[in-house]
């Protein structure tokens, strides 16, 4: 494919901020009647590349009729996009036919049914971090990789390109414990439980995590409700070093950004692939600094993996690919039929950990149990712990207090909340339409309602489990109540609760197994 | 998958028109202090849904936050979204969660590799033509349908799918005859010649075609040059009725509309599927209401089909497809190793074709040629011409000036073209580096070579060959000359040229054979 110039240019425009958020979309504005350019000149791009000196970012071009939001001597730029080209306003720009990017011919091949190599994984990946794929083309490029499916040194190539793509952190310390779970259950934040345990027994686990992109809440959204989570890495550094542990927001740092570009585009398509999946999570964690890490993959009807064959070939994935890039991974089955302790939304997941935490009898046990059994893994990561002994270690932690103790430290180096948090206000309860025993509660349903009940931009939205799998329940009694802020949430949630409750109501002898 | 509730609102935005050309996509702006919606309640969502009474459309959401753009009590409206809405300004709109498109899981299931069935094609279809699909939506599909090759029914339904998604004509005749070219080579533009022959001869040929999209020309931009092409579809009947024949743009009838939307993501793409191919053209055919049909497939190394072997196999697929609409179908496969005739881009192509129609000595002898063999083809569609007499008939319909007549009548019928065109002002000549002969010549460059001078949107811009495969040509010797309106363009074109002129001169042994 032949690389189309980008010389610069002669006349020039001025940048201008344009107060219009296009969220991860860069947009540009030229005048219709532009002086410098002609706006059709354009028109069949999918995008133009915006030059400021030796910058460069790739845009999408509206064309504006209206003075008031561009000049004609004038280049406007979406907030995020003026953000991005990092001029001052009034600065020249010029603009220009994109290179296009030359490693869509890999994805082609790969259509094509070709298997690639690290250097076109390479290619690829380094020009999805740099914003030189349109949304579609990343589309084809998942796609492709969900169709042919990318065999394991494939995804080892991708993981590698991810690693590559952005920042890496060093903790200067040999064993640096890290945990994931691949997400799909509601509530199961394990990470507020597992990394104070951890860190109260010594070994370093500085947890980044990111924001929910589809679900109600992400570990960095809940923990935001108990402790300031935008720190900077310098900040970081001295927390982890003085405490042993965080729980922070990962975006500060550019870690694996291709992920972030990727994941924007495949979580609304709603295509899983494997291989992405893996690529993604350890990427990030490589780029972490992890050297040992647990993987929590949860298993059931409603979950991300709905079949024990499912998670052992993922397992197996997973750890080979980890050996390769010599991370020590360990692989953790765990039992996915319904979402994990009682709250589902930040406020309220925040509000079942610290109840773990402080030894509530209102605790959820499902919640405490899942996160002694990861900690309690992570801690045989010690060396001189012996195998076996690390539950116990954990439990002893946790019911003595020091985990309680450490959190609190942990949240007082963070900082306090931006914001003070509560439970939502308006509130509404789902009650069973007769008598029975709950057999069956929808994972997807749930977050569902959680979502459009708010969470988790609203931090007390969300949804109060009261009825869990296998627990009788009399006709009108509620199953779960839920909260929203703002009146149209409170709408569409009821709405589609209405619709579909999420829960199953039957006879005992029809809860379906659990295991592990 | 559950379907999300999208009932009505009490309390309403007023809808603002923004002078935002956001060309193809729906955009819609809320401000960040809306009164009634929280912007971030929105912001996981790919689309939202706007509604006007009954009317619903489906339009990205920005968030803005400037009063002068749009104010807390309205939502704007990008120019291409007001006027899909058709509210009048100020007209009441309530915003909700969209209607997840049911017809992703049957994607899904393509590219888990599942054959589909009509039913499925014909939901997948409707919600891409109600635009419902997101972009990176429609190329998984598109990618979908390429990796787990569609097998020849599936292209059936997926044509039959496109026929139904929007108008049909009915020329209430028993023969309505048509030719197409799947394209690929500058410019090709035999209809401005195969048209008033065919129509001279006395066969009903109604010719709508489209406007270039990722091309330098469009039969419909060529001949917009000549004649005003934006027709009614009632005045279309009327010109049909009286000469037979004519040459419109098709976008004022709404025919295959879904062909449309997936076009402006497959092309950019670069994605070729055979099967998508012979679904667009076919039901863009049938939808036009025509019963014979001649399909031009031209091969050669840098035209779409690259080998015969590719030819013949999409000519079998256009057969089987023709065969089971009902339409009577031919395919002709020719020689598409360079560009036919001499100009690319608008201007400099209905300029070859008119000293064609002319008998000019300077009309290009291969534009000729190739127009009287196709011109020939169809006229044996006649049921009253002896198979073999076709390209006779044409030639002495072309030679005595009666197909000439007969442009001058479709023109003027038509009516004059709404501006007056002349090739561009600035003009340069590529030449030849060294004395030899002209083995090579790369449709793709010369194509974007066109592109960057400016054409289609500058009519007067593009390419003019001065020599063609087989031609020698000495040391200094201008190869072609381009055409450019704009200095920017000028520069551009120049640029690209001096990267790679898209001729190759060696030795007369190495001229490529034609053959056809």
């Amino acid at each position: 494919m032949n690389q189309p110039p980008t010389t610069g240019r002669r006349r020039r425009l001025k940048v201008r901020r344009v107060a219009i958020d296009t969220y991860r979309e860069n947009v540009a504005y030229l005048h219709r009647d532009c002086a410098v350019y002609r706006a059709e000149e354009f028109r069949a791009l999918s995008k133009i590349e915006i030059r400021n000196g030796r910058h460069r970012i790739l845009a999408v071009l509206n064309v504006v009729d209206d003075d008031a939001i561009v000049a004609r001597d004038e280049l406007g730029l979406s907030d995020p996009t003026f953000a991005h080209l990092g001029a001052a306003p009034g600065a020249p720009v010029d603009v220009g036919h994109p290179v296009r990017p030359v490693s869509m011919d890999a994805v082609r091949r790969k259509i094509a049914g070709e298997r690639l190599d690290q250097h076109a994984f390479d290619q690829i990946v380094a020009d999805i971090a740099a914003n030189r794929y349109s949304k579609p083309e990343i589309a084809a490029f998942i796609v492709a990789t969900v169709q042919n499916e990318l065999d394991r040194d494939e995804i080892l190539y991708l993981t590698r390109a991810m690693v590559g793509s952005g920042e890496r952190l060093d903790w200067q310390e040999p064993l640096v414990a890290d945990k994931h779970c691949i997400g799909g259950i509601p509530g199961n934040r394990t990470s507020l439980l597992v990394v104070p345990i951890v860190a109260a027994h010594g070994l370093l686990i500085p947890k980044t995590s990111s924001r929910a992109i589809t679900s109600p809440a992400g570990t960095a959204d809940t923990m935001e409700v108990l402790a300031d989570v935008e720190l900077k890495i310098a900040d970081l550094r001295r927390i982890v070093r003085r405490h042993r542990g965080c729980i922070a927001w990962g975006g500060t740092a550019r870690l694996s950004p291709a992920d972030d570009v990727m994941i924007s585009v495949e979580r609304p398509l709603g295509i899983d692939s494997q291989g992405q999946l893996v690529a993604s999570i350890l990427s990030k964690k490589v780029a972490a600094g992890s050297t040992h890490l647990l993987i929590d993959i949860p298993v059931g009807p409603t979950a991300k993996v709905r079949h024990m064959r499912d998670a052992q070939r993922l397992r197996k994935l997973f750890e080979y690919v980890g050996d390769q890039l010599g991370i020590h991974l360990e692989v953790i089955i765990t039992d996915g039929r319904q979402p994990i302790g009682n709250g589902i939304g930040p406020v309220l997941e925040a509000r079942d950990a610290m109840r773990v935490l402080q030894g509530d009898p209102a605790a959820p046990a499902d919640l405490r149990q899942k996160a002694l059994r990861l900690a309690g893994r992570i801690i045989e990561f010690d060396p001189d712990v012996r195998g076996g002994q690390g539950f116990t270690i954990a439990r002893d932690i946790l019911d003595s207090g020091r985990a309680l103790a450490k959190m609190h430290a942990i949240m007082a180096a963070q900082g306090a909340p931006r914001h003070a948090y509560a439970p939502a206000r308006r509130t509404f309860d789902m009650t069973s339409p007769r008598a029975g025993t709950v057999t069956g509660i929808d994972n997807l349903q749930l977050a569902r309602i959680a979502r459009y009940a708010g969470a988790p931009a609203a931090k007390g939205a969300g949804v109060d489990l009261h009825r869990k799998l296998g627990d009788r329940v009399r006709r009108g009694e509620p199953l779960y109540r839920v909260y929203a802020e703002f009146a149209a949430d409170f709408r569409f949630a009821r709405e589609l609760c209405l619709q579909d409750s999420g829960y199953t109501i039957g006879n005992e002898a029809d809860v379906p197994a659990g295991f592990a």
